[in-house]
């Protein structure tokens, strides 16, 4: 935060005073944990950051805890944080930012850009193959909030059409052509060629995307995931690329994060992994967005209001 | 071509024999000449494909050069072919192909892809700082033909503005919101968010891009070029580059080609480099249009009537 956006929250928060732990070597880091200092820790009712989750747990007058990114699993563990503390995060701050880098990676493994860049890498002026263009093609959107719904406007606006999946499929979303449930899955797949994933954490799509499910996509297909790593059974992935079974794959996220060093797809030139980037506030729009929301909260929390993006309470 | 390819074109050649020397191994290529047998040397009239132009010149019998890339330069050398031979391109094939591969190239290097191909290769999962949006940019699009315009509607539909210039700026373009003149480069340079070059090698666009234009351009800048390499000063960018004066560029073409090894260009995560590919047929598309120009001209050759993207007679 600069300091007019300081002054922002200072404002938002009336009498309540306001400690300030900034730590801007760590800015738009997914990986490590903001901190309490240890003399405020039996003092603060409310952390907005992501602090590590135990010490989220132990701090004995926490009200509120609004984190800085869109997944809230690391705090949602059941028993973690008391029945008094009210959860909320930064979801729809990312959509953008998301968006973009699923676009961009989709993008370049369709024109073979990160097989190019690892010939550049070896100093080798070399063709690389066929291309593919997503003109007229159909984007499979697994995970329609924000983020998905973004890139699906970004895909639309480049003459792809859309097919969505959401738990409701009763429920529309911007962007979206054609709305359907997980149920239908194995029925999408086959058609689509690209399968862009922007799924939460959930025991229920936890290797949503296994080798049965590669083995029913087009040899053409370009799969992106930059919703949670478990998404995709990495292994299987690995195998299917490695076999030349699809035409690319572009990874934010995997699992587990890091990705091993062992695992193939590090040398694939099929595949191009980011380290979990999309969605940190690499994107100055993000910052913003992230500010707007923490300062809305604020004076919400305050004032005693509900507060927006509440997962518990 | 296909066999279904080949019977279009033996229809519209109708009573003039068709040779086909087919080198599939080659398809797609920039860097290889196709050959003509031998034995036919002496005989042909017509030649539909990139033979060396040595090769084209001592033909005794050659009335019209198709060639299968939009480029001519290699055989336009006044005095390389006699005045008796028509020489035609195919322009108007690789607006889509070279457009795309710009497109991505810009995502690319704007979510810093590129730099984490780099990283991945090194089998290191690490940020890489902050990256850009192309929303509500600006494109300055120099050469403005059909990579430029196909380029120009690709960035228009994802909320840029474009610039482009051109020699006769009294020439509208598709997708081009303002068309200027080369005179006004200085100017339009330093407002620039991406800097998108699809110009023919000639000598009034020789080093267009040099250390002098580089250093008008803001430090978020994107270049990228798709069109001649001799249109920017490489050694010159790379020093750019080099000091973070840019944020980055995307050469498809170089100057010379291949790049010399010892240029710092390939070894800089702020720059990718493909081999002169976008404008090949990698693209299924390009290989259709290509083959519609080809049977159209043929037949027009046959009839005795104008030829199509007739570069000189």
């Amino acid at each position: 935060m600069n300091e007019s956006d300081k002054a922002r929250l200072r404002c938002a928060a009336g009498d309540v005073p306001v400690v300030f732990n900034d730590r801007p070597e760590l800015f738009g880091s997914m990986h490590t944990y903001m901190e309490v200092p240890r003399r405020y820790g039996s003092q603060v009712t409310a952390v907005i950051g992501n602090i590590a989750p135990d010490v989220a747990a132990g701090l004995p007058r926490l009200q509120w805890l609004q984190t800085s990114s869109a997944g809230v699993d690391k705090y949602s563990t059941p028993g973690l944080l008391g029945s008094e503390v009210s959860l909320t995060s930064a979801s729809g701050a990312f959509g953008q930012a998301v968006g973009e880098h699923m676009f961009a990676m989709m993008w370049s493994l369709m024109n073979r850009l990160p097989a190019y860049a690892r010939l550049q890498y070896e100093g080798r002026w070399q063709e690389g193959g066929n291309v593919l263009s997503p003109r007229g093609k159909r984007a499979l959107v697994l995970g329609t909030g924000d983020i998905g719904s973004y890139f699906a406007s970004l895909a639309k606006s480049v003459a792809m059409s859309t097919d969505g999946v959401r738990r409701d499929a009763g429920k529309s979303a911007a962007n979206i052509d054609t709305m359907h449930t997980f149920d239908e899955l194995d029925e999408l797949i086959p058609q689509a060629d690209v399968i862009a994933m922007a799924l939460p954490a959930s025991p229920a799509t936890h290797h949503l995307i296994d080798a049965r499910r590669i083995a029913l996509m087009k040899p053409t297909a370009v799969l992106i995931n930059a919703g949670r790593g478990d998404g995709v059974d990495c292994e299987a992935l690995a195998a299917a690329l490695g076999d030349g079974a699809i035409f690319g794959a572009g990874l934010d996220v995997t699992d587990p994060e890091p990705l091993p060093p062992d695992n193939p797809l590090w040398n694939d030139p099929r595949c191009l992994i980011t380290p979990h980037v999309a969605g940190g506030a690499h994107l100055a729009a993000t910052t913003g967005r992230i500010i707007d929301i923490v300062v809305e909260n604020t004076r919400r929390y305050v004032c005693g209001e509900p507060l927006k993006n509440l997962v518990r309470h």
